[in-house]
């Protein structure tokens, strides 16, 4: 029995955001229209479980997420004969698993989009999200997958950042070939080292990658001819012109080119090659993509990365998966962009209505009733306000929800509409009304 | 470092479903169903954390339902520090907490709808969903709530599951305080009991819940008179005619055949008042409903509860909230009609793509994106097919997507359309193509 009631105020979880419902209509509206981007290039949904089985997430070895383990308030003796469960930590293992799950009923190439959220367990401390939505588009396919997936992989990340209205967006494109065929060229039995240098190159600066690369074994002039090339950006011709050491850094050459032709059509500058791109995955056999917004320096790094793999469900079944695929750090983006540039979301209106539908006389519920449902057939959204109070309130009532419209009905064909921005009011046929 | 791979063949985990892509795209369908009848309501969308503090989910007193607390893998001493936290197992709480948390930011009447994942930490041996959807709608305001609003939830509920297209769908209805203002003429003091056997007439039969009600210490007349009550079902009229005991009975009089009138719009039999109905919470103090899909006999019990309640956030806030909600259970419900009636979810598609894009010549490429674009710009989803392979393949890839139509770009003014269902062929104008 509850003892009497004692009041536990509420306050935020750190690291467990959550929004208001104007932001909430914003969030739905990039959800929507990145949906809407990934569909008309025939990427098919899929959501998977929150959870997985531990022994899944960690079948490639240990992995560096902190992971949330779920475990029964109330444990028995059954709850230890089963699989111990943990939230998910991205949304790659699980859609490899799927992939291996589901083989036979799957067609390949399988095109799949997935939005979902994903757990870690940050400390809180540390201001990171702990649960958040990643938007992630693969396509694999059984034993080989053309390149043309790795440009129209580039080509809707372009399309689905630049519909956001955040500014310019820059995909920077590279191909790990090209570096490792340089490494491999010198000797370098181990290129990880290597790579991770090149990868600081933007933050810690050509003269401390020198050094790292010297001490990692490389000689003056290997450690110059490494930095060399890493600063390479530009278009498909500048890595036409680099001259490569053996046939792994020609493939390379060849596969960025190519991928770069193939997205001539979209503006100067949205698509560029940059050689500095490694990733940090050795998971990574091919392309490498990372993304900049060009007029939100308040993102630090990439917000949308990914490249090209050789194998994506090794551990789980006996076939060769190559893919390619790049994932969008959705709750960090928007909320960068709602602290940073409110304006760009566009939050205003707490309702999803179109039209505020009021009568003062309480007889006419039925004809509100019909009136909203004639609307409601014509695709607008339509809020009855019930409470019949004094005149003014239903008016603050449309103004602080934002409502844009607000609809007295004078009998089942007419009612008079009133512009809630201009003041204007007209009397209209319901079934011509449309909104200003 | 990992050791040499072993396969880690992924089984289902028990509780948590997870969907094909074809069945994915039908469940996607019912989701943008819901959400359009939703905000045509005018219902703005809201959604909390996966999960709360563990206070704030029991902050009620103890919980029957199962909860699934989250611990981090690599605990260490910050961890000890921290509230712990848990997956909410429905969407009640976490809405009366946000309500409390977000007051002064919130516009009321609050209309808000929520439709995520619960948990519930079920031995998997049961057979219940362990992850599971649910959709919510509730309306609270401050102090005091219309009663038309019982009526517009009743609306709502019966337009979002008839548009499913599952066949007839029935709510009955009732208001707690006509059996409750019986009960309390009887001089009886917990009313509990009675309910409870009044909530089990269906299941059990008249004779064991008359012999319930005497254990309980109604004499034989008494047990009559509540079980005759119970078994009225009709209209607003019918309830009318019901002889009121106390004031408390002829509000709830009153109140029912207030709602049924102002659900006259609906069809007949779409609504009912039915006095069996008197849900097993407390919470509820007024309207209650139930929801019967007559033509899906495969799944027992109500797809769609809820009712009026008199304050939904009392334990988080000196605030007086109270609503009226109801609650469909989506993912259940889902698999039912799934498993029992897979033609009623038109699942075939597995790819949202109209048009399956194919050229033959390698050289075409640039003309493909072209033509795609062109395409995606006219609102259709295109897929393009970029394996090179031999000429049938991609007929055969469309076939088994069942991708409706093959594109065969000509030049960027034309292409050739072939139309998967009749074989039929038409060089027509890009700008011209309509689905047919």
């Amino acid at each position: 029995m509850a003892e009497k009631q004692k009041i536990y105020k509420p306050k935020a979880i750190s690291g467990f955001p959550e929004w208001l419902p104007e932001e909430r209509i914003a969030e739905q509206r990039w959800f929507d229209h990145i949906r809407k981007t990934f569909e008309s290039y025939g990427f098919c949904s899929i959501e998977t479980p929150s959870v997985e089985e531990i022994d899944v997430l960690l079948a490639k070895g240990e992995v560096d997420k902190e992971i949330y383990v779920l475990e029964r308030l109330h444990k028995d003796e059954e709850s230890d004969k089963e699989s111990r469960l943990a939230l998910h930590f991205d949304q790659t293992v699980p859609f490899a698993r799927y992939t291996a799950q589901h083989f036979n009923d799957l067609v390949f190439p399988f095109k799949r989009y997935q939005m979902q959220r994903v757990w870690r367990g940050e400390r809180p401390q540390m201001g990171r999200m702990r649960e958040f939505y990643q938007c992630d588009i693969d396509v694999i396919n059984v034993d080989n997958l053309p390149l043309s997936f790795d440009a129209e992989i580039a080509s809707m990340i372009y399309e689905t950042l630049e519909g956001l209205n955040i500014g310019r967006v820059q995909l920077r494109i590279s191909n790990r070939k090209i570096l490792l065929g340089l490494i491999e060229s010198m000797g370098v039995t181990d290129p990880v080292p290597v790579t991770r240098a090149v990868d600081k190159l933007e933050k810690i600066g050509e003269e401390e990658v020198q050094n790292i690369l010297i001490e990692e074994g490389l000689n003056a002039d290997q450690a110059s001819q490494v930095l060399a090339l890493s600063k390479i950006k530009g278009g498909a011709d500048d890595i036409r012109a680099i001259k490569a050491e053996n046939d792994k850094m020609q493939d390379g050459i060849d596969e960025l080119a190519f991928v770069l032709d193939n997205l001539a059509h979209l503006p100067t500058q949205a698509a560029i090659a940059d050689l500095t791109i490694v990733r940090g995955l050795d998971y990574y056999t091919g392309t490498v993509y990372e993304t900049q917004l060009l007029d939100i320096p308040e993102y630090e790094g990439s917000v949308c990365s990914g490249g090209r793999y050789d194998d994506l469900a090794g551990q789980y079944i006996n076939k060769h998966l190559p893919g390619v695929g790049i994932s969008i750090g959705f709750s960090r983006l928007f909320d960068v962009i709602r602290q940073t540039h409110p304006d760009k979301l566009g939050i205003g209106p707490k309702s999803p209505a179109h039209l505020l539908l009021y009568t003062e006389d309480k007889d006419k519920a039925a004809l509100a009733t019909k009136t909203a449902q004639t609307l409601r057939g014509r695709g607008f959204n339509v809020e009855v306000y019930h409470t019949v109070k004094k005149w003014d309130k239903h008016f603050k009532y449309a103004k602080s929800k934002m409502i844009p419209t607000i609809c007295y009905p004078e009998d089942e064909q007419t009612a008079k509409f009133k512009d809630m921005a201009t003041g204007e009011e007209t009397i209209q046929n319901i079934s011509d009304w449309n909104q200003s």
